[in-house]
């Protein structure tokens, strides 16, 4: 079963909200086995929602249509469906009641024009509101149906799940499970990465009804590779998906640093908190961005002790202790991790130092950087250069030394 | 003339990404006056792509499609633009060329899937990357036309505003130009302010054909306040804002720190630069937070010289000489500032400590916090209570610090 989603209002083709809302119903649908080839946008006009709700019934067995059910001229969404179904619009005095009563609990004067959201197409049923007060509807064109919800994101959430989506999932009839993992990774380049999986996907490709197996660029947050399955069951998806993971790590090996939400900071904390080990930092280029990640992060504070940012280079020499000669060097980067690690009374000290631009600096080109790590076991610094601009720049250097210390605490061995 | 446009990604449809691209361009087309009536989404499909394209070059003049341009098998835009335009896909050895050379300043091994970048069909030109490795296309089809840009952000926006936009613009013929400018203010509630702007509003709203005004909540960004203006020239729109600004202000007061894209970071620049004076900070709940906004603002280098992040209470006694006793207070808050200002030798020094949860912290509730400055003149800390979860409470404390600043330094008049 295909489903259309159409998202209605001027302010989401003008920039002024983000659509989140169909990405919410996607994922839903998604996660129950229905597919959605395509969502669209368009305004508060009466004749554009008519159009665009005839092209999605034309492509589509199902449509979910959000916004436009409130009680204002602009809300138009229960016109075009009446349009649509070639029927009249009719007011159905029980839900005016029923919208008198909730305003009338809000101690706020009720409006005639509220009931407008009593209209309904003839033939259409409602769905009822439990948040706000439009209702929304269920409206019957041919075999097909259109659904219609409001666009103030919790109250579409709650009546999709509450009222839509187990009548969708009852008309699919029997349905499949598509569950999905991904596996987050950091050190290949896309293309690196697509040659390394290319057998794997043609493998997958010439075995229908297997995984699927997509990858995308996520910027700091690496490219992410996610392996879907559709199964009749939980379990059976759960299981492919297992094997598919294990298939995948033995291709990308250690480039793989997390699971579906886990973060670096995260996978980081993990392998610190193995070893009861603590965390300083020194942060020239990345001006602190490394250490506001890491806050972020859900108990943090029991590995993390904090840092400083050197971001003159008279910083670096006075606080921590560098000593004379290039910032954008190997020396500067050790020095400045083993500086920080001595000053804040850590295991651990990491450090940054490189030139994000928009100039060069000691006449090295913009993307250079140095990345430190001071260990109980030695300290080293590598090489990198990054792509982007100045901010891009901040945060692949950000999640790479992350990365850097996350493969030297590995290389340890268990503990 | 009307744009439509087209995103085109199966993980915006599966909701693993917020088509976010397609608000970004809707509101720099309405900026430049031109219309929008439908934008689209559709899977890594070419069949759906092609189908995507052909509905809206019907219905619009002109089309921009993000996203499938990279180097892998999912990436099918050139391909479905091909079909569209009924011709074949042909290499250009002149970017195969400039994107051996984009890869190689990146010492990373440049597979040969790279090169399907260099494609496109007979008869497109090129947009040129500036940023990624894949250029854009502009496909004329009859006598519309559609753009294809990359669907990473950065390089999107890069793309659209320096090679689409002007060329849509130059389309598009005499029109109306559309002006706005956003003040930005910090320190009311959009309660408060919604009542000081009333009678302005009231007043707009019955002079049909001057500026429209509209504010808009933007978390750490404050409140923005949004004029509008709609003339038959540039220079007319000018002075209509112009005066709207001035009105604004009036009402607003010192609230307004900024304008259009001045950050909170950029006017503490400016008016630290008046005076030649240096920055230190001294972060605990904003843990790097606000030395990382500070380090994405051109030109901090010249008066900002870093800070300590004091994440564990240990580091504020060792490293900044915090005397023992409550850390979220305002004497911590005070010697918080100092300290910095002495450590890194500097003119200024700012500080924050408090709690940014999830628990409450020496008995004070979550959102509690005591931001501190530290000036030639003297010293001193206010107490704010922030709402939110911990990524809010950080984001509107490093704001609020930095306009404790930026109202200290205004007290001290012109320089």
């Amino acid at each position: 079963m295909r489903c259309e989603v159409v998202a209605i209002g001027t302010e989401l083709l003008l920039g002024q909200v983000v659509d989140s809302n169909s990405a919410w119903i996607g994922e839903k649908l998604a996660e129950a086995g229905i597919d959605s080839h395509f969502q669209v946008k368009v305004g508060d006009n009466i004749e554009r929602v008519e159009a665009a709700l005839r092209i999605a019934l034309d492509r589509s067995d199902v449509v979910i249509c959000c916004g436009g059910l409130g009680p204002t001229q602009d809300d138009i969404t229960r016109e075009a469906l009446a349009r649509v179904m070639g029927v009249a619009l009719e007011r159905d005095p029980e839900m005016v009641a029923v919208i008198d009563a909730i305003l009338a609990g809000r101690d706020r004067p009720c409006p005639p024009s509220n009931a407008r959201q009593a209209d309904r197409p003839v033939g259409a049923s409602f769905l009822r509101q439990t948040l706000g007060t439009a209702p929304g509807l269920a409206c019957p064109v041919g075999d097909k149906v259109v659904y219609a919800v409001p666009g103030v994101p919790h109250e579409m959430e709650d009546m999709v799940e509450r009222a839509v989506l187990p009548d969708l999932v009852a008309r699919a009839g029997e349905r499949a499970t598509i569950r999905s993992r991904t596996l987050r990774t950091w050190g290949l380049a896309e293309s690196v990465l697509a040659e390394m999986l290319a057998p794997r996907l043609e493998y997958l490709d010439a075995a229908p009804g297997g995984p699927t197996v997509a990858f995308l660029a996520s910027g700091m947050e690496g490219i992410k590779v996610r392996a879907t399955v559709k199964a009749p069951t939980e379990a059976e998806a759960v299981a492919a998906l297992d094997a598919e993971e294990q298939m995948l790590r033995s291709i990308l090996g250690d480039a793989v640093f997390g699971v579906d939400d886990e973060t670096m900071e995260h996978v980081i904390g993990e392998l610190l908190g193995q070893r009861r080990w603590s965390l300083a930092l020194a942060e020239s280029m990345t001006g602190g961005l490394v250490s506001s990640r890491i806050v972020d992060t859900p108990g943090a504070s029991t590995w993390f002790k904090g840092g400083v940012v050197t971001y003159a280079s008279e910083v670096k020499l006075n606080v921590l202790g560098v000593g004379e000669g290039p910032v954008i060097s190997e020396e500067c980067a050790v020095q400045m991790a083993e500086g920080a690690r001595k000053l804040l009374d850590t295991d651990v000290g990491l450090s940054v130092t490189g030139v994000a631009g928009p100039g060069r600096q000691e006449n090295q080109p913009v993307g250079t950087a140095w990345l430190g790590v001071a260990l109980p076991t030695g300290s080293e610094a590598v090489h990198v250069r990054l792509p982007g601009d100045r901010v891009r720049i901040r945060q692949l250097a950000a999640t790479s030394v992350l990365d850097l210390l996350r493969r030297r605490l590995l290389a340890l061995g268990p503990q």
